[in-house]
């Protein structure tokens, strides 16, 4: 096997949701930021001092400047949902390995072509939702797996929400996605893990979704069936208490976690389960934070010097597949969207 | 006060879930079993045997004979669910008290007429939901009532499941309510807990619920909808493992039980809160069973000499509202149903 490089960050955007992964990138072993770019020099410079970028980071007021600099290996992309495609294509055309925050893109036709640039380009891509790097969720997807432990699926509910203390008459995010784009994009994350990334059938959001004045979601929720009878449900808000739930139930057993998106404690994080008459507690260990294990994940992939792992190009794209038809069943008026890959 | 006198039951039915019932009206101190009514006499005496029922109850091979008994002051109705309107309503006539099993009817219109004759002869009408008089129930009344604790509601899932072990081609129940009328009832009676028995607005049946080759409901869900946004999701199954959760969120707080139809313990009940940013173990104690509770508190407003209670009569008539709504939206292709008191 070849010697690993480290790979060198470029990063796209200095929004509140970059800083933990920036963090994220110093603590992986075999990542470091070589360069930060906001919408001003102002910006990128206020942010690579506020999160302790090394002093060798370089500085840019745009992005373009990032992705023509040959000491960038791979770009993290924090910018607003609406602006994803047209600089993932860019930072992959530039071959660039993409990072890109969730919601993934507007819509999976936009994110076809972010997958399509890095496909031609031979670059890694992956979203960045971190908890699918903790060593828990591999323990579930194991539990979820085992017909003697779950067993058939029967069905599944998700709830996640953050009290982001949006004011009702708030300016809209550009891309307007709301809470669909990211607690949403959580829940359907969570739920294709329950059914092994199977696609559902079809997809039915709830009525009347929680919107604020200038029509942004703050909360929504829909049923999601199989052929084979299985049903899931969501509920997503960012008007409510904390919630980052999962409750999967089987035929011959049970599964719940409540902190799945960021556990309350890094370096153990437990799930419960009922499963051969026995409620079971599993504690599960992480060597370092679920971001940087994020982050080590894509730099192995970035470095490896193979072929990318597609893995999470699909995954990606079938959680995108979701909230589109999600919020295609809202704007229809609620009614019943079929999902085809 | 009057000194309380001792309730005499007649048993109308003597299926495996009135088993439970005598138990707990030989248990309840004002309760006591006079009469045992079967479609046999040969099976009303096999179940008084098998029931521990007292010496001195008088057997009937018929259930007319046991609402002209001059002995027996309620009946405990525990027929398939399409005969309740018939037995229910004569033994209201007769000046009898009504405790009936579960689902009350088959749908609201023949529950009013048994309403109706109930509140004609001045008699008092309960549905035999046990865990509705589980002290536990009370505390998590007052949670959710709370707006320092739970806050605004948001929203709720119930997932109430059975392994009855249905065969597929098995002969439907006469009233095919199926599982919505038992593991339904009770969600649909939790989620209206959550609310202090607010209806929802409309309610909307989850896509393609399962059914066995009879036709009977095996899996179905559906979400409901308050005008203020609030949203709950419940899930019903007869062909899952043990489930009997329910998960309420609000703006300030949540709470999550386990095990609220039949508590795993008898004597102390827990459930769960996150409220003020701590979680919060909650154990209730009980002095009795909750069925056995369920019959004393029937008794007591039976033997009270004063005007029945209402109150048990309104949360029905609720309940069966809310199946009636789902079971409508699934007859309708999954339309959304309004729901009118």
């Amino acid at each position: 096997m070849a010697e690993q490089r480290q790979i060198r960050f470029g990063i796209l955007g200095c929004a509140t949701v970059a800083r933990n992964l920036a963090r994220a990138i110093s603590l992986a072993p075999n990542a470091t930021i070589s360069a930060v770019g906001g919408s001003t020099a102002e910006k990128a410079t206020a942010f690579a001092a506020e999160n302790e970028c090394p002093a060798t980071a370089k500085i840019y007021g745009g992005y373009d400047a990032v992705l023509d600099d040959p000491d960038v290996d791979a770009v993290y992309i924090a910018l607003p949902t609406s602006l994803h495609v047209r600089w993932a294509v860019l930072a992959a055309q530039k071959k660039k390995h993409v990072l890109v925050e969730k919601p993934a893109a507007l819509n999976v036709a936009e994110l076809d072509r972010i997958l399509a640039a890095c496909e031609a380009s031979g670059v890694q891509y992956m979203d960045a939702t971190p908890w699918m790097h903790h060593p828990r969720t591999a323990k579930m997807k194991e539990f979820f797996s085992d017909p003697l432990r779950l067993g058939q699926l029967k069905s599944v509910h998700c709830n996640v929400s953050f009290s982001l203390n949006i004011h009702p008459g708030e300016k809209p995010d550009v891309d307007a996605v709301g809470a669909l784009g990211d607690a949403g994009w959580h829940s359907i994350s969570a739920i294709l893990l329950t059914t092994d990334y199977d696609l559902p059938e079809s997809v039915t959001a709830f009525p009347d979704p929680e919107v604020n004045e200038a029509g942004v979601i703050l909360s929504c929720g829909a049923s999601l069936k199989w052929q084979d009878g299985r049903v899931a449900t969501f509920y997503c808000s960012s008007v409510a208490d904390m919630a980052m739930d999962i409750f999967a139930y089987g035929i011959a057993g049970k599964l719940r976690v409540h902190d799945f998106v960021i556990p309350f404690a890094e370096q153990s994080a437990p799930f419960y389960t009922l499963e051969s008459y026995r409620f079971i507690e599993h504690g599960v260990k992480a060597d370092f934070p679920q971001d940087v294990l994020m982050v080590i994940e894509f730099c192995n992939l970035a470095g490896s010097g193979s072929a990318p792992e597609k893995k999470w190009a699909v995954i990606s794209r079938k959680t995108q597949l979701v909230v589109d038809a999600v919020m295609a069943s809202i704007q229809k008026g609620f009614e019943t969207i079929k999902v085809v890959y």
